[in-house]
């Protein structure tokens, strides 16, 4: 089940970035699960991983490749992390960009390896070695939708977006897809996200670019809070538009198209995500910084009491105020604190607020949509957090799962 | 359900401390839901409280009496929380106490109030009112077990436990009751505790007790990790037995009984938690310090996927250590992590340990109650915290609730 997922939207090719899957057979019979990505020479390419202290032996390898050299492909496959998997994982990950190197004739720190899948199981690199001809000869730039199919794990929809924008010097294109169905499985683990665009984008800035994207789309959602050992966001400039991001207001329309695009796809995850029934926007304002803004939302968020109130559809503010109240931020008062159900005023001043009435609020939870703004009442920051609600079939996901 | 649930042990009267049971209908019909406790003069009292920044009404009431007076009695009731109630939650809180006080011929002060139950609906004191009288005559050093029923909400069974240690001068008897079935419930609020003594300890002496107990029992739990506002755990020590707690044996003997009360009291909550098929005990070891161990712990034990897995009897060590790798504890090293299920040693440096069979792990995560061991290997210090797993019951029982 999705909530509010919209499909049918046209995804562009990115003149620079062409895509191909095959099926390798690495867990799944019958379904694409290797992607490989061709980056056009001088494409800047910037990422940023799991913070997750053990992070998986792909991750480790392209760390180490971005930083000897400028990525021409990127390998990607689904259902096996090769996380957990020691020593031999690393080298089945450098073994993995040999192959492709070997096969495409550049050097293996232009290449950048991406896995998702099952923890604590070696990866059969050599099954990568016969589909590689396929991948090759295959490769096009209007495969964004393909490759977003073949990056799944336990998504149930594939997911892709564009958006176009007029720069200065001509109109750039941003097209991305991403995988995840848990803010993080840590089994089939994963959220990936990989945006290109055709505009020429200094190495400096698009780094700039991708951290503040990052901030306001992925770093702004959670399904459960399990960050995973293999999250991965790569944002790649080929330049092939020959528009250039330079000026100040070039940079802030780009930053902005650049946004949506992210933000589009970290939604994504949560509107396919495991068991949703609903879509929750929760915005914290009258923080004293955007941190504690955020730390508050992300306390609301992760309580099973308050998801598992959203699933019932119950307007229970004590839970949401409970929440609240225990968030890491020093000196909260609860006597300033307000609390709004879509537009509903349900807590005012700490208690209830005056001529709220159950029926309201629950009017606003039957929604599969809900917003939920928490005004702290002590500062100007504000943050938005976007998460699903706790249900009987998040739970049947991820007991079933793996048994 | 409960898991491991131990009933049938002789719950003892501690001499100083009588207690009885009224329903006063704050919130239900025929069940008792007031509870009084009344200490004899000269009893030392100390509590602790929760940390959630949103304490309710009767926790400031409590906090201040104690400050002011020495406790005599102690009110309790099931069914409202009095928490997210404002200023005239609080006015209520002090009515209740005047309540008593005017009843029974005492000081306001030396009234403490307790309450649990909703969050956000004011508190009818006045129900208090009538039924006092049959309070006060029907105070009872045998009604342990009456009180413990009378303070349940979302509990399905009383909880209530007893023991005796030899001192240099005697014996005495430690007695305690509980009642929580989320580590907390923000909506039928709550986690507390009362244990009694007839030991004559001293004010600092026993704080001191108090606070080393807690850590290792109230505050070595978690069901969701949703602390209330209205926890509370008071530790009374009537000196009715004439046996003083003084020489550095006897600390440590009380203490040690203190502990296994408290632990029992703790675990007691988590064997009767919401939606409970298991009882996980996680001890991490290796670790830099007692706080390090403990973030470890506790971020594996409120990890959804992991709670997921224990319900599905899942030997899925890599949702646990990816869990691990995400506790916000600098310089992990999984090439220095050990993780084992009960004695099946399951990850060694990181990896899957040499021979390590799924059908081994499977065996031990069958069981009703599974041990896990983590070793960070980089210290000495260790920490264990008990919880239980995440079933559909769990989001029965939070998703229903109320509605």
């Amino acid at each position: 089940m999705t909530v509010g997922f919209e499909f049918g939207r046209a995804v562009l090719p990115v003149a620079g970035i062409s895509l191909a899957s095959a099926e390798s057979g690495i867990r799944y019979a019958d379904r694409p699960d290797t992607v490989l990505l061709c980056l056009r020479e001088g494409t800047n390419t910037v990422a940023v991983f799991t913070r997750n202290a053990f992070c998986a032996a792909p991750v480790i390898v392209a760390k180490e490749h971005l930083l000897l050299d400028q990525p021409r492909y990127l390998l990607i496959n689904s259902g096996n992390a090769n996380a957990g998997t020691g020593p031999l994982g690393l080298e089945m990950a450098k073994e993995s960009c040999e192959i492709v190197a070997s096969a495409a004739n550049v050097a293996t720190a232009t290449v950048l390896p991406f896995s998702t899948g099952v923890i604590g199981e070696q990866l059969a690199v050599e099954k990568f070695r016969p589909v590689m001809p396929q991948l090759l000869a295959s490769l096009d730039e209007a495969n964004w939708e393909q490759a977003a199919a073949g990056i799944m794990t336990t998504d149930t929809v594939s997911k892709s977006y564009s958006t176009q924008v007029e720069l200065a010097q001509g109109v750039v294109t941003i097209t991305g897809m991403s995988k995840g169905s848990g803010m993080i499985c840590p089994n089939m683990a994963t959220m990936l996200a990989y945006v290109g665009t055709d505009a020429a984008v200094e190495k400096p800035l698009l780094r700039f670019c991708l951290d503040e994207s990052v901030a306001v789309s992925f770093n702004s959602i959670t399904v459960d809070g399990d960050t995973s050992t293999n999250d991965a966001c790569v944002l790649m400039a080929t330049g092939a538009s020959g528009v250039a991001v330079e000026s100040a207001e070039d940079i802030e329309r780009f930053s902005l198209a650049l946004a949506e695009v992210m933000t589009w796809l970290a939604q994504a995850i949560i509107r396919d995500a495991e068991g949703i029934t609903k879509f929750i926007t929760l915005h914290v304002e009258g923080a004293t910084s955007l941190e504690e803004a955020k730390t508050v939302a992300y306390t609301v968020a992760h309580s099973p009491l308050v998801k598992t109130a959203f699933f019932a559809s119950d307007a229970n503010w004590g839970r949401i105020l409970a929440a609240v109240g225990r968030a890491p931020v020093e000196g909260l008062d609860v006597s300033l604190i307000n609390i709004s159900l879509g537009d509903v005023a349900i807590v005012k001043s700490g208690a209830p607020a005056e001529g709220y009435k159950e029926e309201k609020g629950a009017e606003v939870m039957a929604k599969e949509e809900i917003g939920v703004t928490i005004s702290l009442g002590r500062g100007d920051a504000c943050a938005t957090v976007w998460t699903s609600d706790l249900s009987y079939a998040y739970v049947k996901i991820n007991a079933d799962y793996r048994s």
